[in-house]
């Protein structure tokens, strides 16, 4: 048996340099690569997937703890999506927006479905940023106001409003382009904005500093409030009890729409359908992308509730793409919804999270002084790492890079040493395999990153 | 054998009600469609397309004259882009940009070799808007200007600065979200800006009037002109003899950018690999999506030049998205190299347009008062309907609708009727079919076309 196939569909054997020095020279020859310094890389070349597990040409085994880039929530190449696919692009791969098609039909009806009461319809994007470039869109033009109130530690998408949107380094380095977004603070109870000494104390007190900030910005001015209901890159912050609630009932006081991002947390990412209903909120706008179909196609979307709907029944909606509802990546979402449901995606992604993920982490807490705090939901969850834990200091500065950023790359090297792939973000490891992931070996990836602290541990002041 | 293959595989015949009451009901009942009053449209359900033809559930034909957008190049379920997507599906169908991949780079590589001489390297992105929005970042940090002159007339996508550098209508009804996007007048010698009368004198004044224009705007300000090289959606607007070249000499003598849209161009439309290489000027960055595969896989990129290249190797380029770079969509561009290789497709694009197309078009000018110009290249090409020759007035009113549209929609209704899928735009008939279509199809097509033009002419002044 071969260890892969290549482009031609030749079969391969791992260990061929010249196969891995090909992928390397194209790489470096001619793709320009995102968020990068192009002189400063040597991106791995990967050579096969499947499940929870990457290899690179020389046959070195991963163990996928970010589902690349929190995407892949069935894995590399769950057979079902793959069939999905083929099938689908044996059918009809694509056919425009304005025409009917019975895979986006499909989808949109069965997210419609798992969505929230009131939910009415899907515009389908190519990803998540531009979905949230649509969600501000129709919030904007049903409302008939601008303002937009965003979160600092958050990231929403890399387009022009998109970027300025996400509240943290990556806008620092672009071109404000949307004049009209503002942000404002939300619930962090590890490093409180609001000088909270309690969870409930920090609920309180963000939604009171929300309140103040949309009395000050001017209700009448803001057409949404958007939040990650669970924030991701920025730190796997799980909302404390209360607060998702509280800004449903503040927006809806002031007639503010509100939107959640969901592109990275929806579709069992917390054990839910959408991570908001664990919450007991319910949004107007939903954006959603990556787990949709595990980013095998690219597609991303929004929810729309009824009333945002009723606005543009009558006149149109001034907006739109080529790739809209595209078929090859829709039927890949139905795919996605009926493998969800035949393994029982959600039950496991609860059941490992409560049942072995918190657990151990709480071991590796009270083991290691580098770690400051451990949170998290379903299979989504984040180490904070810290100098020390009675100031709280982190491992790396803010927005660290270079010399700075030494101890916790250190760390990272040896997750990867040890054949993890972590999700690495800031002073945090943070943990989002696959959902498909077998309990062995995320026990096996978890005592990976007990054993890579011992790194971290060594920077902890007095060690 | 069966008609087409429903969603869950089984053969269906068509005439199928039940089937098609399906798709209708999923379409209404949950997809929001782009740029639409959502009451107010009935999308055609489509059962199946093959090369340049599709087909709805009653197993009506029609013969497909706007390629779904100016997209599908290599028409209706290629047998070869099907089959490299089905084998890249089954191999690997994503990963995340940083790493490398086989497909990602193999693509970079045939796109960079085919473009102009200077040309570096690819940003992939999922589509045209976002490359558009990506090839401004491009422009904008790399010179540390802000500004962007695009021209009136255009269209370039519909994210944030995508939409504010459109040109047309579509823009009207949209926030001006990025306030840094000016827009001028490119040639048009059928309704020209610059009171010229003959095709050198719109190139020399419409040179003129930007040379002005940059002046005023202080070239020190101005990070790009962007300009799609043949104007697609608003009007097949093929530039003069020299006028390309100008724009290279006055932006290379300030100091600013040149940027060409490509998205729809690209590829073979007109003949070539890329429009521009008809026109004797070299891009400093160049957007391309559709064509790239057909829109099988949703994917779009920049080509980016040396010197931009260059302004990001030491520091980061401050953006990027998940599916940058996508497999399974690069997959499927390596696989149209191959073909258009294999078929000889931009031979035959010169050939059909002007062996087949041109000499048509003219008797169908000749024949029809209604038909003020007819214009294009390759196999893109408009005819522009009038009222009146003498006046040119068009046959409806700039930007129309409702029954002031009445008239074009009965010439569009007429194409049809008689299973012509026209590529409808303002008052002009738009032909762009797949560039696989048969030189049968095409004669046909334009048989119809002729004899939907006794609608138009019924509206002619004095008629």
């Amino acid at each position: 048996m071969s260890d892969y196939t290549d482009l031609n569909g030749t079969p391969r054997s791992f260990g061929d340099a010249e196969a891995q020095r090909e992928v390397r020279e194209n790489d470096r020859g001619y793709v320009f690569h995102s968020w990068s310094a192009q002189g400063k890389i040597d991106p791995l070349p990967v050579a096969r997937g499947e499940g929870a597990k990457f290899w690179d040409y020389d046959g070195t085994e991963y163990l996928d703890f970010s589902s690349q880039l929190v995407n892949l929530n069935l894995g590399h190449q769950h057979p079902g999506l793959v069939k999905a696919i083929q099938d689908q692009a044996g059918r009809l791969t694509t056919i425009q927006p304005a025409l009917a098609n019975d895979a986006r039909g499909e989808l949109a009806k069965r997210i419609v479905e798992h969505s929230f009461e009131g939910a009415r319809s899907v515009f389908f994007t190519n990803g998540g940023a531009e979905a949230i470039e649509y969600a501000v869109r129709l919030a904007r033009q049903s409302s008939g106001k601008r303002k937009i109130l965003s979160r600092y530690r958050s990231y929403h998408g890399s387009t022009g409003t998109a970027i300025t949107m996400t509240g943290e380094p990556r806008r620092w380095a672009n071109d404000v382009i949307d004049g009209e977004v503002v942000h404002f603070f939300g619930p962090y109870a590890y490093r409180s904005a609001f000088w909270a000494e309690t969870p409930e104390q920090e609920t309180e007190r963000a939604l009171a500093h929300l309140e103040q900030q949309i009395q000050l910005e001017g209700p009448g001015t803001i057409a949404a409030v958007v939040l990650e209901t669970v924030t991701g890159t920025n730190g796997v912050l799980v909302p404390p009890p209360g607060y998702l609630p509280g800004v449903r009932e503040i927006t809806e006081r002031h007639g503010i729409l509100l939107i959640l991002d969901e592109v990275m947390v929806g579709f069992g990412r917390t054990g839910e359908w959408f991570a908001y209903q664990g919450f007991d909120v319910r949004p107007d706008l939903v954006t959603f992308a990556k787990g949709v179909n595990s980013g095998y196609v690219p597609l991303g979307g929004v929810v729309i509730s009824e009333a945002v709907h009723e606005a543009f029944v009558e006149r149109p909606f001034p907006g739109g793409l080529t790739y809209s509802g595209h078929p090859l990546a829709c039927a890949a979402g139905v795919a996605t919804f009926d493998i969800f449901e035949r393994e029982g995606i959600l039950e496991r992604v609860r059941d490992l999270g409560s049942r072995v993920i918190e657990p151990r982490l709480r071991e590796i807490f009270e083991k290691h002084p580098s770690v400051g705090e451990y949170r998290g939901t379903g299979l989504f969850w984040a180490l904070e790492l810290v100098r020390d834990r009675a100031t709280r200091e982190p491992l790396v500065p803010f927005n660290a890079s270079g010399d700075a950023a030494a101890p916790f790359n250190a760390v990272v090297a040896a997750c990867k040493e040890a054949g993890l792939w972590p999700f690495a973000a800031g002073n945090r490891l943070q943990i989002a395999p696959p959902l498909v992931i077998s309990e062995e070996d995320l026990v096996r990836g978890l005592d990976i990153i007990d054993e890579a602290l011992k790194v971290a541990d060594s920077y902890v002041v007095g060690a």
